[in-house]
């Protein structure tokens, strides 16, 4: 099998101001084609380290990826040390230069040395194009290893990834075929899930292996082939896949890979309904990642955010009487803020939240992590309360998947 | 100087089904205390690949911390390999058990043989109590160095880092001190300011360390001094932070090192002002935002995220003459949009969005990226147009970040 190593540079990714987003997206994208990333490493901008991690990343992996290190500021090393570490010398590259003065003009900025020298690169190497930024990436061979350097802006990465990188390799190695199926449960913890399909999992052949993947107070269960013949690997996958699903049936959400957002989305679109939310401790999270999916304006119409108690008397037309009695976070505010947000939105379905997510705001009666939320139609509400222990952003987050699933489930059983 | 390797474990990062964050604390975390993370390290669950990794980071630095790898699945064979990598055997922890047994009895839950597992550990190691889940923390020493093993679940590894990692370490290290100070640019990109202040840059001393942050359109410029008396260092960087203060001051959104979104709190907070947004394109992003800050209701009340232009007619009252006319993605639009949130939220301030932000959508007149920012109080208001070239969502990241800036600057030329 192709191995690959990952080595992301800068000393942001070391002292933690930096959260490395392109190692995960590369080795999405690798382990498509059947490349299997095997470490990734983060060294600071520092000679010696670099030098050490090429070193040690090419005794372990054939393809060794490299980000980062290639601005125009003083700190960047990269360059150079890439032009010793291949036994190079610096040339100027005209296609680099063309693509530096090209960004320019559009850009309408004027050209300064710094950028210039962007256009300069080891003359051992292949140039990649890079058509959303300066830094050119860059393709070297030794030793029967494959290098290539790339910025680590991730779309800039992103783009050098998707017009060189990944069409290249399977033509380079004799790649096997991965498959994976993967379902989504929710209501039961990992260990009772594994108890659950244990006879299963150890009746797998080698090639075929199982994840467990919790998130948010969910499981996901990823069945992952590996085989030389496509047609036969995923036949066998999904033969498992089958019998998965009836196994874990009565906690199963999705037989799809797919975020929430994006489930409903779909659901709402083939049933040719729209929704809107009613958000109070949310904040308007749960509008902003329904919002996150491109053409959500098919379905999505919009939101009331409700911080404020006079925000959800005027606009969603909680009673006075209910907010004083019950209190803002009830099972009857958030009633109420359903048919107000169906009304005042003009949407088939709503949802809506109401808690305290922490750190302060508790009390005996309803401490930190108390949430209530309910979904509903015109007709129909449901309502559930939820006790978080986490922190203020994993509270918000678990309320926001747990939402959504209760309107997922409220749509399918309304249809 | 002190430094320290992270390793993490698990095929979930190098399938990228997950998103390592984990380091990005932990590296905050030592940083603030003195220790240099020299190297992060993410590995897969395979034996000699948890093996190769541990004694490949005990040659680099003399702390090493692993996460990940202690679930209770089938998958996990990280405790059983620390065991024999520090040649011990496994024993029940009293404390670790009785841990888990506390865990299931508050969440109700029956225990079953494979969390009664999770309370062994290998007899060579000090147990480190998880607050918050059944895997407990394990504390080795070989030769010199240190290695502490914890759980890859988040807040159950940070929970461990303050608890015990982060008070023992300083007493068994003799630690610099690291001192830091961060500013905040908008404007100019990195080369721009990079020329700018090179003289400055070239003098600074060698303990003295500049470097330029690019994000979101903005570059945060951060000087780090280290040494081993608190007092001078501060002192000295506190010198330089304030000659490179003058040097950017035109550019210079603020002199710390915290979010816009916590700056904007602050600066309401302190006027004793409350603020609203109207979002179109950003779909409560911004709402979303403001509301991560905890106590974010003393100054926010609320939002109208109008996606649909019937909402933006019915509940910001923008006049469908105007939505006919110059249409939704127009400066008369989000003008209105900002005196409906005004009055419609009872607050002093708000901002408004209106855009495209892709991947489709775009016109020749009005093409993907472009997006008008509004943000006004009820005698006054402010709009720009901007014009982005990258994907939905660092679209809209760079609409967020933008927009929320232009509400401060309008809040603090208004007090």
């Amino acid at each position: 099998m192709a191995t690959a190593s990952i080595i992301t540079i800068g000393d942001e990714l070391l002292i933690g101001q930096t959260i490395d987003t392109n190692s995960a997206w590369m080795a999405q994208q690798l382990n498509k084609i059947g490349v299997w990333v095997k470490r990734r490493v983060a060294v600071g901008d520092v000679w010696d380290e670099i030098w050490t991690a090429l070193d040690e990343e090419s005794n372990h992996s054939q393809i060794i990826l490299i980000t980062g290190g290639l601005g125009p500021t003083a700190d960047d090393i990269t360059k150079p040390l890439l032009c010793d570490y291949f036994g190079g010398k610096m040339i100027v590259s005209d296609a680099a230069l063309q693509n530096v003065k090209d960004i320019f003009t559009k850009l309408n900025r004027p050209i300064i040395e710094r950028n210039l020298k962007q256009a300069e690169v080891p003359d051992v190497c292949t140039v990649l194009n890079n058509r959303r930024g300066t830094a050119p990436g860059m393709w070297f061979n030794k030793d029967g290893k494959i290098y290539v350097s790339m910025p680590g802006v991730p779309n800039e990465m992103k783009g050098i990834m998707l017009d060189y990188v990944l069409p290249q390799l399977p033509a380079l190695f004799n790649l096997p075929i991965v498959y994976h199926q993967t379902l989504l449960t929710a209501g039961q913890g990992e260990s009772f899930l594994a108890e659950m399909i244990k006879d299963f999992e150890e009746a797998l052949p080698g090639y075929i292996k199982l994840a467990y993947l919790p998130n948010y107070g969910m499981v996901r269960l990823r069945l992952t082939g590996r085989g030389a013949d496509k047609v036969a690997i995923a036949k066998e996958v999904n033969e498992k896949f089958l019998i998965l699903k009836l196994l874990v049936k009565e906690y199963m959400v999705t037989d799809t890979d797919e975020p929430m957002e994006l489930i409903i989305g779909k659901i709402l679109r083939d049933h040719n309904k729209t929704m809107g939310t009613a958000e109070s401790c949310t904040g308007g999270a749960i509008a902003s990642l329904i919002t996150s999916i491109p053409g959500s304006s098919n379905y999505f119409k919009g939101s009331i955010v409700s911080y404020a108690n006079d925000v959800k008397e005027n606009l969603l037309l909680v009673s006075a009487d209910t907010l004083k009695t019950t209190g803002a976070v009830s099972e009857e505010t958030v009633t109420q803020m359903v048919k107000g947000a169906i009304n005042n939105l003009g949407v088939d379905y709503a949802v809506a939240t109401s808690g305290i997510l922490g750190p302060g705001g508790g009390t005996p009666e309803k401490p930190v992590g108390m949430v209530w939320v309910a979904v509903g139609n015109k007709e129909k509400t449901v309502t559930q309360k939820f006790q978080w222990r986490f922190d203020r952003q994993r509270n918000t987050d678990l309320t926001v998947q747990n939402a959504l699933n209760m309107l997922r489930k409220f749509i399918l059983l309304e249809q």
